[in-house]
């Protein structure tokens, strides 16, 4: 009969630690998990199971330590992923077009029907990849998927990363072809999009639009993104291990977002925008998983876009680690999430 | 130079496996995550740090196994709880009154001042607590903070619950007030909310109001609900022993659910109504945390509204624990949620 005592216990505890004595006196002791065995949940697609299945990011500890060893990280990926753009392009009746915008190489990625109240909408996407990886064709999966699903035309950004360029230079890129945009159609027919790094620079964009008073798109898509790199965010700690894709926040992409700094600031708000100020954002979707490591930063951001007056909506998927929404369109909950964003950006870009 | 080959053959791997042969092929292994320690996060607020703090909840693994050992623990935690529902009602500026309503306890919970388009709406309040928990005053910490904040008048159910009565009577004592309520006022200005089990309890009154063809409320706020009793929800997994609230599948909550049940299937939508077709429900704010047991069940039931056509928002709370979002307004999380939560209802009730 010890049982009534020790929750009595819990639920004085609980109000009374609120006390102002009893706050500052708290110990704010960690928490000590156990070793266990996760399950791959069984409440998926099959195909999303088999995402989940699969084991922790091969070498997520041992990011590489030189220029040569990044740019050859990132040229392995680009040709893994090209195999899978075409086929996935194929299937969603959508076309790509190498091009350039005032210097800056992008994709074009168009569909083949376009209806007409998205005629004169455009999208710009960042890609992912810590700011380092997914040159080129890499970049390209979540844009297919966004053309396919949205109707919409997207111009994918190819922008410069490290060795080749360092900070500032992927919002360099990102700001020249938003400066392009905004002379081919109006800012409330312009949506902006990416995930990662591709949220992040989403982001970025809004706070740099600001401070070149220029006006803000009419919608935005933000996928998990790495709004803070000053190593805060609870999902780091509590998703460690659990996320199959960037593992630990002692991870690689953390060491490839510190290539890219090159020695800046990793607080500034145009590295961690969670730091910048959200008002006059644009209507933003944001989207993450239950598994991702970036769980805290989506949700964080989610809150602060709130709180500073934004209309912004949130979805969380299911065991999804990070990102895996953006894979590929034949995983049932990636189709449904870029039919959730496309709906998004239809509702608030201009009409 | 290692690196690039590892990262291709995940690469690869990632997408190869989505082909149908693979796919069959695959042995969804479940992760093994070692031990680890998990800080209390410095990116919220100090009162929500000391609430993260606090260890997992006394005697979650051993809940009672008597009809008496539950009654036992209700009662000490009904004890606790009145403690801080007074003060907390005086400084939120609302008085608690109790009353019956055609049979069934109710605690009227009245903002001291009601604005003009506040007068004729009606929120009812569902408490959580397992179904077996959280009697009387206990019942009313989130009631006090919804008229608190939303300026509107609250009818919090004392619903029957075991050993006094068992499935399905807490439920039918929340249609007896709603459909009383819907003589009271209009339908579309009615709210329904509730947490934990009375977010499960709101689902099952939407589900039960659409088999007696009684018009649905405006709009409903359902806190992280025990919307699936079947053991599924991979964060039931992965935050297992990182919620301190819940702290397990195979806790006191999950107990004291099948002690509601007494024997009913525990898959039938109004036990789980996540089992349930929710064409029709009414515009549904979601609340929930990072660590919340129930992040799953809540994210999969926010997107099965949104999959059913329904306006459905999410919001998810840094570093909590389940239902911590309904605690006390002294902790400035809690005071947004529900500032939040009572925006979405001001826009969806009737004007």
């Amino acid at each position: 009969m010890r049982k009534p005592d020790a929750v009595r216990a819990f639920a004085a505890a609980a109000f009374m630690m609120l006390a102002p004595a009893a706050m500052a006196q708290t110990t704010l002791a960690p928490h000590d998990v156990p070793a266990r065995r996760v399950p791959v949940p069984d409440d998926v697609s099959p195909q999303l199971r088999a995402v989940i299945a699969q084991p922790l990011h091969s070498g997520w500890d041992t990011p590489p330590v030189t220029a040569e060893g990044w740019r050859r990280l990132a040229d392995s990926e680009a040709a893994a992923a090209a195999a899978v753009v075409e086929p996935m392009a194929r299937r969603l009746h959508v076309t790509i077009e190498q091009s350039t915008i005032d210097g800056v190489k992008v994709y074009r990625v168009t569909p083949e029907t376009i209806p007409t109240p998205n005629a004169r909408r455009l999208l710009i996407h960042l890609h992912g990849g810590c700011y380092v990886l997914n040159p080129g064709e890499a970049a390209l999966p979540e844009a297919v998927l966004m053309a396919g699903f949205s109707h919409m035309p997207v111009i994918s950004v190819d922008y410069r990363m490290p060795p080749t360029a360092y900070f500032p230079a992927a919002l360099d890129d990102a700001m020249t072809v938003y400066t392009a945009a905004l002379k081919m159609t109006k800012p409330q027919d312009i949506g902006v999009f990416g995930s990662s790094a591709g949220g992040a620079l989403t982001l970025e964009m809004m706070l740099r639009a600001k401070q070149e008073h220029l006006p803000p798109p009419g919608a935005i898509a933000v996928g998990t993104p790495m709004a803070d790199e000053t190593e805060h965010g609870d999902s780091m700690q509590t998703n460690a291990l659990v996320d199959n894709v960037l593992v630990s926040p002692s991870g690689f992409c953390n060491a490839a977002a510190r290539f890219y700094a090159n020695g800046h600031d990793m607080a500034d708000p145009m590295i961690s925008p969670l730091n910048g100020d959200f008002q006059g954002f644009p209507p933003t979707i944001l989207t993450t998983g239950t598994r991702d490591l970036l769980l805290s930063d989506t949700v964080r951001t989610h809150q602060k876009l709130l709180q500073s007056g934004v209309q912004a909506d949130l979805l969380v998927f299911e065991g999804m680690s990070h990102a895996q929404f953006t894979l590929d369109d034949r995983i049932p909950e990636d189709r449904q999430a870029f039919t959730e964003i496309s709906a998004f950006l239809d509702r608030y870009l201009g009409h």
